[in-house]
C-alpha cells in the first residue's frame, strides 16, 4: 500500500479522514483537489506532504498550460497550504524548478521525491532499530505519539517504521500508541496500522503518557517530525514537547525519526516555525458530535517546539544527529 | 445549586454523565444505586466523593437496620467503590465513626461533613484568588485541568473556585480548560460551569497545555487533587502530571487547590497511592463514538502522581503548604 502515488495522469491518495473505519483511494486530477485534500487532512504527514507538493506542481503543469502566470500561483497556493511542514513547500519547489522543462520534467522530479522518500523509510527503519538496540539493551517498549506509519509517507513511514521493524527482529517488547487528540491520528491511523502489521499495542490518551513514563513503563519513545530546525529544535505534532518533558524527567530516551527531506537548516530555531492553529471545530467536537457547549472557544496549536536539548537523537535516512551538534557543517555521530 | 445533597431521605446528585447536553437531578435511595452512580462517575471529584461516602453510610444505617454484619459489608463497598481519592474512604469511615449511635448520629455526621466541605470551598476561593495575585501580579491567564467546580465538590470548587473568584475580583484575564480525556471532564463539565458563571474560556486537548505555557500563554497553573500525600506528591486526575511538567519547564506557578479533607499524612508518598485503571472503553471510543480498531486495547490510568517538588503551593481552606515542607508538624507558610 503507498499513502500517495502519480496513477495514469492524476495523484492517488488513502483518504485518511474516513480511517479506521473505511479504506478508500481518492484520485486528485487538479490542484483545488489536492489543495482541500491536504488541507482536510486526506493527505497528511511531512514526507507524504513533500510528493504531494512536488506532485502537485506536476498536476498544475497540466492544468495551467500556456498560463504561465496561473500555474505559478497554483505553486504557491500548494506551497501554502499548509505551513509548518518544511516538506510541502520543499517539495513544491523542488519540482517547481523544472517547469521551464515541460510538465514531464517536472513529474519525474516529483517520481524521484518518491522515490527518495521510499528508500528513506528502509533506510530510517533499519537505523533507527539499530539505535534503539543500543540504548534499550533487550527487547524495547517503545511509546510513541501521532501517526508516522505509511500513511505519513509514502510507504513504510519514519518512527513508525523503526517499530515494525523492531518487531520484525524480535525486539519489541510492547507498543503504547497515544491517541493524539484534536484529530486521532494515533487511535485511527497508527492502530490500525500497527493491527495490520500485526503489532499488538495498547492505546493510551495523550495526558498518560509521560505517567506512564514515570511508572517505569516505557524504555523509547519514538515520534516523528514536521521539521527539524537547525538548531535541533524539533516541531511535531501537539503532545509531541509533553512526552519529551515526560522522557526526559523519566530518564527514557527521545528519539525523533526523519528523513533528510525534513531537516531545515534555513530555519534557526523553533520560535522561527510559523505554528498553525487549526481552529475551534477541531477541539470541541468530534465526528460531528459537539462535547463543548456551543460558545465554547479553543486553543488550537496544531504543532508544537521540542526544544532540541529534550531530543536524545535525530535518526535520519542517513545520519544519527545528536542535539546540540545538529546542522549545516556539524559533524554526525555516526 | 448542589453537586450532591441529602434531600428527603436520600441522596440527590446531578448526574454528571449526561453534562452539557441535560442538567438531570437523580436521587440515590439504596446503596447499589450509590456505588453505581460512584463507579459510572455520576458522582465524583475528590470532595464530593468524601460528601457521597459519608452519605452513603447515612443509607447503609437505614437500609439495614437489624443487620449490623450486612451494614458493616455495604460501608466496606462504599468505601472502596474508587480506590484513588482519599475522600471517599475517609468519608465513609468518619460516618460510620457514628453507627453505634443510630442512624440519625451518622446522617448528621454526614450534614457535617457536607457543610464543612461547602465553608472549605469558600475559605479556599479566597486563601487561592489572594496567593495568585501575590504570584501573578496584575490579572492571571489560567490554565485549569479536568473539573473542579460545583461539581466536584458541593457547591463552588476548589481550583475553579479560585478561577471564579479572580472573575469576581476582575483578577482574571483569560482560562484554558483542558479537555481531560478519556471522559472530557473540562470539555463537558468546567466548560459549562464556566459558562453558567458568565466565565469567558478556551478549551484546550491535553497535549496542548505544556506548549502553551511555553508559548507564554498561561501564567499559572490551577488543579485540584484527589489525595496529597503526606511528602506533598498529588495524586490527581491523568494529565496532571504532564502539567506539572509543563509548568516547571516554563517558570510558571504550579498550584494545587484542595480541602483539608484531601490531605492523607497516612500516606508517605504518591508511590503509596493504588492508581484506578479504568480500563479499555473509555480510550478506545470518543464522546460514545469508536475511534480506535474494535481489537484494541488500552492503559487507563485514571490519575497520575506529581512530585512535590513541580508543586509551587498546596492551598487548602486554612493553609498555603510548600512542596518538601507538608505533612503532620511541617509549619505552614500562612
Amino acid at each position: 500500500m503507498r499513502a500517495i502515488d502519480w496513477v495514469d495522469g492524476a495523484i492517488e491518495i488513502v483518504d485518511q479522514t474516513v480511517l479506521p473505519a473505511t479504506l478508500v483511494t481518492r484520485r486528485l486530477t487538479t490542484v483545488d483537489q489536492l489543495i482541500e485534500a491536504i488541507r482536510s487532512l486526506a493527505v497528511r504527514g511531512a514526507p507524504a506532504l513533500g510528493v504531494a507538493g512536488a506532485m502537485g506542481v506536476a498536476l498544475a503543469a497540466r492544468e495551467f498550460t500556456g498560463d504561465a502566470a496561473a500555474r505559478d500561483r497554483a505553486v504557491g497556493r500548494i506551497a501554502a497550504a499548509r505551513p509548518t511542514a518544511v516538506n510541502l513547500a520543499a517539495g513544491a519547489s523542488r519540482a517547481a524548478g523544472w517547469l521551464a522543462d515541460g510538465p514531464g520534467a517536472v513529474l519525474a522530479e516529483a517520481l524521484a521525491l518518491r522515490d527518495e522518500e521510499i528508500a528513506a523509510s528502509v533506510a530510517m527503519a533499519t537505523r533507527g532499530a539499530d539505535l534503539v538496540g543500543e540504548l534499550c539493551g533487550g527487547a524495547a517498549r517503545v511509546l510513541t505519539h501521532c501517526n508516522t506509519g505509511t500513511l505519513a509517507t509514502v510507504t513504510g513511514g519514519t518512527a513508525l517504521a523503526v517499530v515494525t521493524e523492531l518487531h520484525r527482529r524480535g525486539q519489541l517488547a510492547g507498543v503504547i500508541a497515544s491517541e493524539t487528540r484534536p484529530l486521532l491520528q494515533g487511535a485511527r491511523l497508527t492502530a490500525w496500522e500497527l493491527g495490520r502489521a500485526g503489532v499488538p499495542y495498547r492505546m493510551a490518551v495523550d495526558g498518560a503518557g509521560p505517567f506512564l513514563m514515570a511508572r517505569g513503563e516505557v524504555d523509547v519513545v519514538l515520534v516523528g517530525a514536521d521539521r527539524v530546525c537547525a538548531n535541533g529544535d524539533v516541531v511535531n505534532k501537539i503532545g509531541t514537547y509533553a512526552h519529551a518533558l515526560g522522557a526526559a524527567r523519566a530518564g527514557v530516551p527521545f528519539l525523533v525519526v526523519a528523513p533528510e527531506s525534513t531537516m531545515d537548516d534555513e530555519t534557526a530555531g523553533g520560535d522561527q516555525v510559523e505554528i498553525e492553529d487549526r481552529g475551534r471545530d477541531e477541539v470541541i467536537a468530534f465526528h460531528g458530535t459537539a462535547v463543548a457547549p456551543p460558545g465554547a472557544g479553543a486553543a488550537n496549536p496544531a504543532f508544537d517546539v521540542t526544544p532540541a536539548d529534550l531530543v536524545t537523537a535525530v535518526v535520519t535516512d542517513t545520519r544519527v544527529l545528536r542535539p546540540g551538534r545538529i546542522g549545516a557543517g556539524q559533524p554526525a555521530d555516526r
